[in-house]
C-alpha cells in the first residue's frame, strides 16, 4: 500500500464522518426522534425538546459536543454510576497513553524509520510504500534499532505508571461511590447456595435456624429460591395476551370484532375478539395461581439471607460457613434486577461441570470459527449455486450478479458470522451459573475480547491453516521469530483497519442508524402511542473488547509503524466525546457491577505490552541485533511482576468492600431515621418477580 | 541388570536391615540409650525402664512392632496432633496405593510383559534382563498393549479415589482436632502488618484505636513487635555465660579456677574465673536492659491483636480491613512458639520482592545445581591433586587409593551436596518472609520435593546436559516422546534405588545412628548429668519428599516395569511401622500446622499420575499402537479436573475453620469457668520473648 491510498481512505471514511456528526447534529433537534437520541433523557424527564419550530432545528451545530464534555468525573459517578465512569477513564487512560506514543513515533520513529536506508527520494512522499515509514526500512544491524530499543523500554514504563495511577484512581473512586451512594438491598444480603436437606425440615427452616445460631447478632430475613420456569413462560403468555386485550380494546387493532377459534383463527366458530381473550388470559391465571400454591413446596436449596448491617453480610460471605465446603456456599448478591433466575436449578456439581463444558466448547469455538464460516463460504461459491438451483443459472450468468456474489457474500457472510460471536458469547456465559446478569456480561466481555484478539488479530497476521496458528503457540520458543516477521506486515492492514473499523463504527454508533429507522418505520405504519419504549442498556460487553482491541493495535505496532498511532488517537477523542454524549443521552444501566470491567482492562493492556516485547526480541533478532534482543528480555518479566504487583495492590478492592468501609458506612446509617423503611423493602427485595405476579385479570 | 544381580542387592539391603531391626530392639533396652530412642517418653515422664538387669534386656524381641502398631488413629490425633496423623495417613494412603498397584502389576502386567517376545526361554530366570520384565518387551504395535492401556485407566481410578477418600478423612480429622484440643493463643488471634503510621500516634495506639473502632464487640488486646534482633544477640550471649557461670559453679568444669582476661584467656592478668563471668553477665545484662528500655520506641508496623472469641478473630483475618489493601494485612496468628520473629522487619513492598528474589534464586540453583557439583568433583580428578599437591603423588599413585579416590570421592561428594539441600531450601524459605516456622518448613518441604523430582528423577532419565533437560520442556509436544524413550531405560537403577536407599534410610532412621554415637561419646568424654537433652522435632520437611519421590517412582513405573512395586509396598510397610514407632518414642511436634502438609501430598500424586500418562501418550507412540495413544489423552485432563474438584472441595477447610465450627466452639468456651485465666494468658502469649527476657544475675 502506499501512502497517497491510505490518505485516500482516510479522505473517505473522514468525509464519512463528518457527515454522519452534521446527519446527528441536525436529526437530534427534531422532537419525532427523541426516543432514539434521549430516551435516557424522556425516562428521566429531563428532555427540554419543544414542538415549536424554529430554523435552529435545521442547522447543524456543535453543542452537543460541549454538552457532553461538561460534567466532571464526580457528576458522572453520582449521576451514571461506576460502570460508565470506568467507561470514560478507559478512554482518557488510552488518549494519555496514545499521545505520549504518536509524539515518540511520530517525532522519533518515523523519521529514524524514513530515513534507514534511503536518502535520495526524501521529496516523493506520495508514492512511498507504507513500508517505507516502518521499522522493516532500517537495515539490519543499524545502530538505529537501539532508538527503537530505548522507546520500547520508555514507552513500557510510561504505560505501567499511568496504569497504576488509574487503577489507583478508579479503586478510591469505587470506595468513593459506596460511601456516596444510598443503602442498596444487595449490600446486606447473601445468596446461599447448595443448602444442606434435613429430614424433617423444609429448606426455610434449615436456612432460619443455620443463621440464628451462627449470626444472631446480624440475621434479618430470608428468601429461598424456588424453581420456576414453568411459570415464567406462563407469566410471559399472559403479559402478550394482556398487551393485545388493553390493544383491542383500546381500539387500536380494531380491524375485526370476531374471529375463528380454531387452528390460527381460521375455522372454528365465530367468537368475540374480546370475550375470547379475557376468557383465555383468565384460564392462565388460574394456572398461574395453582402453579404459584404448588411451587411453595419446589425449593431449590439456595436462598437471599439478609443481614442487619452491611459488614454482617460481609462476614457471612467472606468465611467459609459449613463444615462441608461444597455446602452454605456464600457469595454477596447481585442487584435485585440483576438476578439470573434460572441458573438456581443447578448444584455444586453441575454448576462446575458446565463451567468445564463451556470451558471446552469456548476453546473448540475459538480455534474453529474459521471453519463454519468457509463452510458457508463455500456455498456462496457460483458453481455449487448453480449445480443446486439450476433455475439461477441465467441470473448467475449476468456479470455484475456473479462480481457480487464472489466478491460481497464471502465477506458478507464473515461479518454476519462476526455478528452473531457476541450472542454465542453471552448464550455460552449464562450457561456457565452466573447468578447475576452483570457477571455473565463480564464473563463474555473476556470471552469476547479472546475471541477478538485471537480471530482478528492472529489470523490477520499468521495467515495460513488454523493448526498451523495453533502449532506455533505449541513451540514456545519460536514465536518470537514467527511473530516478528509476520507482525509488521500487516502495519497497512490494521491501519486502514483503524479507519474504516474505527472511526465509522464511532459515527454509525452516535447516528444510531438501526434504531433510527426502526422508530421511523414504526411511526409511519403503526398508530400505537410512542411512549413505550425500552431505554437500551450499556453495551459494556461490545464495547469494551473494541476498544482493548484498538489498544492492543497500537502497542504492538508502537515501534514497528507508528503511522498508526495518530489514526488510533483520532479514535480515541472521537470515541471519548461519543460515548460520553451516549451514555448522557441514551445509554441506561440496568445495574451496577462496581467497576469490575476495570480488571479486564489492565490484565488486556499487560498483555499487549508483553506481547510488544516479544515481538520486539524475535525482531531484534531477525535485525542482527541480537543484543538488544537479549536485552530486551528483562522487560516482558518486569511488566509481568509489574501486574502481579497491581493486582496484590488493587485488586482486593474490586472483589469486596473493607471492614473499614463498611463499618464506617453502617454507623452512618444508624444514625439515619429511613432505615427501618429500607429493612422493610429488604425483607421482600429478592422475592422471585414470578412468585409476586400482578393479576391482570384486575386491572382490566 | 539381570535379575539374580537385582536378588543379590536385594539380599544385601534385606540382611543390612536385619541387622539395624536386631541392634535397634537390643539397645533401645539398654537404660542408658534412653535419651536416644524414647526422648519423647522421657520428657512426659513415661520411661519405664529400669536400670535392673536381666537376661531380656540382652535379647532381640519385636514387642516395639506391637506397640508401635497399637494405638488408633483416634489416639494419635489426640496425643501426637494432626501432623503426626497425616504423616501416618500417607503410608496408608501409599501402602493402599501400591497394595493394588502390585496385585495388578506381578500377576497380570508382570507375565504378559514377560511372554511379550520369547517363549523358548521361559525357564532361565535367573539370567534374564531386567528387560524381559519390562513393557519394552512387548512387540511393537501388540494388541496386548491394550491390557496396559486399562490397568493406566484402572490403576488412575483407584488412586483418585483414594486420594478422594483420603482428603475427606483428614479434613473432617481437622475438623475434630479444633473441637478435641483447649483453647489455643493462636485461635483468638491475628497478625497484623501494614500498620499505617499516623502523625503524633504510637503504632501500639494507632492499632488500638482502629480495633477498637471496627471490632468494638470483640477486640480484646494486641501486642505491638518490636525490632530486637540486635537484643536477640546479647541474650544468646548471655544465656551462654549463664551456663558457662552455673557449670563452673556446679564444678563440672573445675579444671582451671582463674584465667587470663586477655586474648583467647593467654594474655592478661589473671583473674578468678567465676568473679570474671559474674561481672561479665553483669555488663551484658545493664547492656540488655538498655537495648529493652529503648526498643520501646522502635516499634515495627505491626501487632499481633487478641479477640474475645475465635470467631472475631476469623472475622479481622478474613476480611481486608483497611481501604488500601497493603495496609493492615491481617492473617492467622501462628502458634507463639512458631513464630518467627525476624520477619517482621520486612515492609509489604519488601516480602513481596523478597518472595522473587528467592523464586528466581531457587529456579536458579534447581537448574544450575549440578555445575558446583561438576566443579568440586573435578578437584576430586587425581592429576589435578597431583599438581596442586606433589608431595601427595606417592599415595595417590598406590593402586587402592586411587580407585577410592576414582571410584567414591565423586559420589561422596555428590552424596554431600544432597545432605546440604535441605538446609539451603530452609534458609531460602526462611527469606521468603514468612512469619512462623511451619510455614517456612511448609514452603521447604514443597522446595526439597520439587528440587528432588527434578535432580533425581529428570536428571536420572534425560541424562545429557542440564540445558538439554531444560530444552526438553521449553518444547512441549516432544515431552512424551522423550520421555517414554527415557523413561523405561532407567527401571533397573530405581529399583536398586528403593531398595538401597529406601529400604537401608529406613532402617538407619530407627537405630538413630549418629544421636547413638554423639550420646555414646558424650558420656564417656563429658561428666555432665545427662539430663539436659532437646527432644528432636518431627522432620516433616525432609521425610515427606522422600516419601513422595518413592510413589513418584512407584507411579510412574507401575505399567512399565511392575517388578518395582513389591520392592516399595515393603517399603511403605516398613516406613508405617518404624515411623509410628518413632513419633511415639522420639520426635516430638514444637508445632502444629493443622494438617497443612496433606495438600502437598494431594498435588504431588496428581503429578505423579500425569507424568504417568504423557509417558504412557508417548510410549503407545514409540509402541505403534497409535490409538491407544490418543485415548489416554483425556487421561490426564480428567485427572487434572478430579484434582481442581478436590482442591475446591476439601482446600477450603486446610486454610481456615469454618464458621459453625468457631461458633460452637466458642459458644462452648463461653460455659467454661477457665476462659478468664486463659484471656489473661493470651495477652501475654505474644510477647517477643526477648523484651521478657528474665534476669540471669539474679538466680545466681
Amino acid at each position: 500500500m502506499i501512502l497517497s491510498a491510505l490518505l485516500t481512505s482516510v479522505g473517505i471514511n473522514l468525509g464519512l464522518c463528518f457527515l454522519f456528526f452534521t446527519l446527528y447534529s441536525i436529526l437530534r433537534k427534531q422532537p419525532s426522534n427523541v426516543t432514539v437520541y434521549g430516551p435516557r433523557l424522556v425516562k428521566d424527564g429531563k428532555s427540554q425538546l419543544s414542538n415549536q419550530f424554529n430554523l435552529e432545528r435545521l442547522l447543524p451545530t456543535a453543542g452537543w459536543v460541549k454538552r457532553a464534555l461538561d460534567p466532571t468525573d464526580e457528576q458522572i459517578l453520582s449521576n451514571l454510576g461506576l460502570d460508565a465512569l470506568v467507561f470514560i477513564r478507559v478512554f482518557v487512560f488510552s488518549i494519555r497513553v496514545f499521545s505520549f506514543a504518536s509524539v515518540v513515533g511520530i517525532f522519533i520513529l518515523l523519521p529514524v524509520n524514513y530515513m534507514g536506508t534511503e536518502f535520495e527520494e526524501f521529496f516523493d512522499l506520495p508514492n512511498k510504500s507504507m513500508d517505507s515509514f516502518s521499522i522493516s526500512n532500517v537495515n539490519d544491524g543499524s545502530n538505529k534499532l537501539w532508538i527503537h530499543f530505548c522507546a520500547i523500554y520508555i514507552f513500557t514504563a510510561v504505560v505501567c505508571s499511568l496504569l497504576y495511577y488509574e487503577h489507583k484512581y478508579i479503586s478510591l473512586k469505587r470506595i468513593a461511590h459506596l460511601y456516596l451512594s444510598k443503602p442498596e438491598p444487595q449490600e446486606f444480603t447473601v445468596l446461599v447456595s447448595g443448602v444442606p436437606l434435613v429430614s424433617g425440615n423444609s429448606i426455610s427452616e434449615t436456612v432460619e435456624s443455620f443463621f440464628r445460631e451462627y449470626h444472631s447478632s446480624t440475621y434479618l430475613s430470608h428468601v429461598v429460591v424456588h424453581r420456576t420456569d414453568k411459570l415464567k413462560v406462563l407469566m410471559n403468555d399472559a403479559e402478550k395476551l394482556y398487551k393485545k386485550l388493553t390493544r383491542v380494546k383500546s381500539g387500536s387493532i380494531s380491524r375485526q370484532k370476531s374471529k375463528r377459534d380454531g387452528f390460527l383463527g381460521m375455522f372454528g366458530k365465530k367468537v368475540d375478539v374480546v370475550d375470547h381473550y379475557e376468557k383465555k388470559l383468565e384460564k392462565l391465571e388460574d394456572d398461574m395461581r395453582l402453579k404459584q400454591s404448588l411451587l411453595v413446596g419446589e425449593e431449590v436449596p439456595a436462598a437471599f439471607v439478609s443481614f442487619r448491617t452491611r459488614h454482617g453480610a460481609a462476614i457471612a460471605s467472606n468465611i467459609q460457613q459449613g463444615i462441608d465446603p461444597t455446602q452454605w456456599l456464600t457469595e454477596t448478591a447481585p442487584d435485585p434486577q440483576d438476578v439470573h433466575w434460572p441458573f438456581f436449578t443447578a448444584s455444586f456439581v453441575r454448576r462446575w461441570m458446565s463451567n468445564v463444558v463451556v470451558f471446552v466448547a469456548f476453546v473448540t469455538l475459538l480455534i474453529l470459527y474459521i471453519f463454519p464460516v468457509v463452510l458457508v463460504q463455500g456455498l456462496a461459491n457460483l458453481h455449487q449455486l448453480e449445480t443446486w438451483f439450476p433455475f439461477l443459472k441465467s441470473i448467475l450468468n449476468m456479470e455484475i450478479v456473479s462480481q457480487v456474489i464472489t466478491g460481497y457474500l464471502p465477506s458478507l457472510i464473515f461479518q454476519l458470522f462476526l455478528f452473531i460471536v457476541p450472542p454465542i458469547m453471552l448464550l455460552l456465559s449464562s450457561m456457565q451459573g452466573f447468578i447475576s446478569h452483570s457477571q455473565i456480561e463480564k464473563s463474555a466481555c473476556i470471552k469476547l475480547l479472546i475471541f477478538t484478539v485471537w480471530n482478528s488479530f492472529f489470523a490477520n497476521v499468521l495467515s495460513g491453516s488454523v493448526f498451523y496458528r495453533v502449532n506455533v503457540f505449541l513451540e514456545p520458543k519460536t514465536i518470537p521469530r514467527v511473530l516478528a516477521a509476520a507482525v509488521p506486515a500487516q502495519a497497512s492492514f490494521f491501519i486502514s483497519y483503524v479507519v474504516t473499523s474505527g472511526w465509522t463504527g464511532l459515527s454509525s454508533e452516535i447516528l444510531r442508524l438501526v434504531p433510527l429507522l426502526w422508530s421511523f418505520t414504526t411511526r409511519i405504519f403503526c398508530k400505537e402511542d410512542d411512549k413505550e419504549f425500552e431505554v437500551p442498556s450499556t453495551p459494556f460487553c461490545q464495547e469494551i473488547p473494541r476498544i482493548l482491541f484498538f489498544g492492543l493495535l497500537g502497542t504492538t505496532y508502537f515501534f514497528l509503524s507508528p503511522l498508526i498511532l495518530p489514526f488510533l488517537l483520532v479514535y480515541y477523542c472521537l470515541g471519548y466525546v461519543i460515548y460520553r454524549n451516549q451514555l448522557l443521552n441514551v445509554y441506561a444501566a440496568k445495574y451496577e457491577t462496581g467497576g469490575k470491567f476495570w480488571p479486564i482492562v489492565h490484565s488486556s493492556t499487560i498483555f499487549s505490552l508483553i506481547l510488544m516485547h516479544i515481538i520486539a526480541i524475535g525482531l531484534f533478532g531477525l535485525k542482527k541485533l541480537p543484543l538488544a534482543s537479549s536485552l530486551t528480555i528483562p522487560l516482558p518479566i518486569l511488566t509481568f511482576l509489574f501486574s502481579i504487583y497491581c493486582q496484590r495492590r488493587f485488586l482486593p478492592n474490586f472483589k469486596s468492600y473493607p471492614t473499614e468501609c463498611l463499618v464506617n458506612k453502617d454507623k452512618a446509617d444508624a444514625r439515619d431515621q429511613n432505615m427501618s423503611e429500607f429493612y422493610s423493602k429488604l425483607v421482600v427485595a429478592y422475592r422471585d418477580p414470578a412468585l409476586s405476579a400482578s393479576q391482570y385479570s384486575r386491572d382490566i
